[in-house]
């Protein structure tokens, strides 16, 4: 048993930690499993690990998965309470409490996401107690291997955003939108084309922001249509490594044409932000003083938060087996330990000027950060 | 309020219905707001449908989902109450409350998976009742719109379909294994000529099947390595359009150089299953009913299921914003209705002979299915 789970475990009285869900979306599960699987199966995470899956899953489950041992649920009948039960939800929490009792589990803890229907049932036959995962604690203290892996992942990211970058480079400004080859450049066909190099390097690209222009003043929008000439454009690639499962998460913003003195001092302030932030990135530096630190910079450079606009969201947060995980560097950010992997991502944002943002990964050192990301910045291409 | 929602909540004295999660892979969520998030929001479904989003959020959501009103957590302050609370989740819980408040909720509903720990938290001070989902039982019954959307994902699973048998056809026997330019055809190539044709028309492969062989007689393994000559291979596809979200599903075997009789029987035999349960897919007709009609072919031709081999899964399974979604053609299914989408998906699986299977998608009618599949079935290429 892991060493920090075990003594969880001791320190909350428990015999298990129940876990159920499906690994595409529960990172937790394929953390602790490494078995990958977009149909519900239980992870009993104790002395040993054990997987409870369908019948279906077993031969693949007992092959793929790091679990100690794998259960499936016919063992327990099933189909037989599928049949006699008003809801599956009803069969299903039936069989997990004989699951439960086969490992001869009496005391659990489940996570805050855990279905409340099934802990409603099995808090009758069991004691049940809803705590933080701690496994979510686990995993933000990234191993070697994992480090290498999410790197891995950034340069599949750093490649398509090249091919991106070049896209844009390639094309010409006519009138107030880009071209290339006779036809607009829109949003689509750059997200398209990193796409496309994200599968070559056998990534899938999650939800990828190439927006443009009035767009981009929207730091979550993804872009749609014609990309405009002499104005910002964010490109936000966070792909996801099919084998690994490992994210990465990378932002450069670049402009074709002319860029007007204020997009130049737009951008070279989120320079100045990000720079702020990297520096001050480091074990035992807390999220919240790298984040005022960054948004000092705003205010200082007279780019102060209002009505929406300017430095409108959080500094950066961890990332993993999610794209969006702890720790955050935001207001509320805790203390940084080593091997912690962040994004450091200042952007400003009016509607007049469109959205400048800038994005490096790194990894939490003991006197520093160490930058997982090679991409140069370049406004102008 | 859609009508079958508004009846449900009167039915269970209830307010409103609501849910917590993300839409990537919450279906309900998706559907009943059309915003696709990564990050945690709440919806809440009643006479209007309300959401409750990040405020890096708020403005993508107010322009992109169907929800007639959007709020954010900075209006109850999230920051304040993250600083002051022990974990994040319960300063969440705590702007959840404000935020059910704000609507007028006293008697909600919430879904079987919803978070435990925030049920916990609102049953203080709310009437929480635990339901299944309404809107899953809305999802069932496919809008014509939907079966279009389907019925387009499954055209672009066709091409793909289409791609990686000729890709086998043109391959060539070298000894026990295939063969092409040169090379091993293994089933990453053969995956990868599938995946970027589904690039190619918008939608994303999720966990294609390419496995032929002993790796083919495990109903769920992905394949990895070479690919056997003389041997069946399993094709599994089931694509998701990016822009959609709508699922289709497909499988077809096909086998490259001399078939012994015993694959040939095999395959006729899963034919022969599959015309009898698309025969008996109707409006009425239960999914138990569908699947013994399939396991009663198998019976007669002499392939009994034992010992993990033979037909080990259900038959079939809706198909919608879910890969796997309700109804199910299995030993427990209900009554079909018209409008439900489903596949026929019989399948053999033996380890010294390799595994068939053959997967249409169709659509429930009054007195028969309409198949939304066209490729033809052929096992020699």
């Amino acid at each position: 048993m892991p060493g920090p789970l075990s003594a969880f475990l001791d320190q909350n009285g428990l015999d298990s930690f129940l876990y159920v869900g499906e690994s595409y979306s529960d990172a937790d599960m394929y953390y602790l499993s490494r078995f990958l699987a977009g149909d519900r199966f239980a992870l009993l995470a104790g002395e040993k690990t054990t997987l409870l899956v369908s019948s279906m899953e077993l031969g693949r489950a007992r092959k793929e998965s790091a679990a100690h041992r794998v259960l499936s649920t016919s063992e327990f009948h099933i189909t037989d309470k599928l049949k006699s039960s008003k809801r599956p939800d009803e069969a299903y929490a039936l069989v997990l409490a004989e699951f439960l009792g086969r490992c001869s589990v009496k005391r659990l803890g489940v996570p805050y996401n855990f279905p409340a229907g099934i802990y409603r049932s099995l808090e009758q036959d069991f004691s049940v107690k809803i705590l933080g995962s701690p496994i979510a604690r686990q995993r933000e203290i990234k191993r070697p291997e994992e480090i290498e892996a999410i790197a891995l992942t950034q340069r599949a990211g750093e490649r398509a955003m090249k091919k991106a970058i070049r896209l844009i480079a390639s094309s010409e400004a006519r009138g107030e939108m880009l071209s290339r080859g006779g036809e607009p450049l829109t949003s689509e066909r750059v997200r398209r084309a990193i796409e496309l190099s994200l599968l070559e390097d056998g990534c899938e690209a999650v939800d990828t922001i190439v927006a443009g222009g009035e767009q981009a003043a929207d730091p979550h929008a993804r872009g749609v249509g014609p990309l405009p000439a002499n104005a910002p454009i964010v490109i936000d690639i966070f792909p996801r490594s099919k084998s690994s499962r490992y994210f990465a998460d990378m932002t450069r913003t670049v402009l074709k044409g002319e860029a007007s003195s204020e997009v130049v001092e737009l951008y070279r302030t989120v320079e100045a932000a990000q720079e702020a932030g990297l520096q001050a990135v480091r074990e035992g530096a807390t999220g919240s003083e790298v984040h005022r630190r960054v948004s000092d910079v705003f205010q200082e450079q007279g780019y102060p938060e209002r009505e929406g606009c300017g430095f409108t969201h959080s500094t950066g947060h961890g990332v993993g087996l999610e794209v969006h995980e702890r720790p955050s560097l935001g207001e509320a950010g805790a203390s940084l330990k080593s091997g912690q992997v962040v994004t450091v991502e200042p952007g400003l944002y009016y509607p007049d000027l469109g959205g400048v943002r800038l994005e490096d990964l790194v990894v939490v050192e003991k006197d520093r950060c160490r930058n997982l990301t090679r991409l140069q910045r370049k406004l102008v291409v």
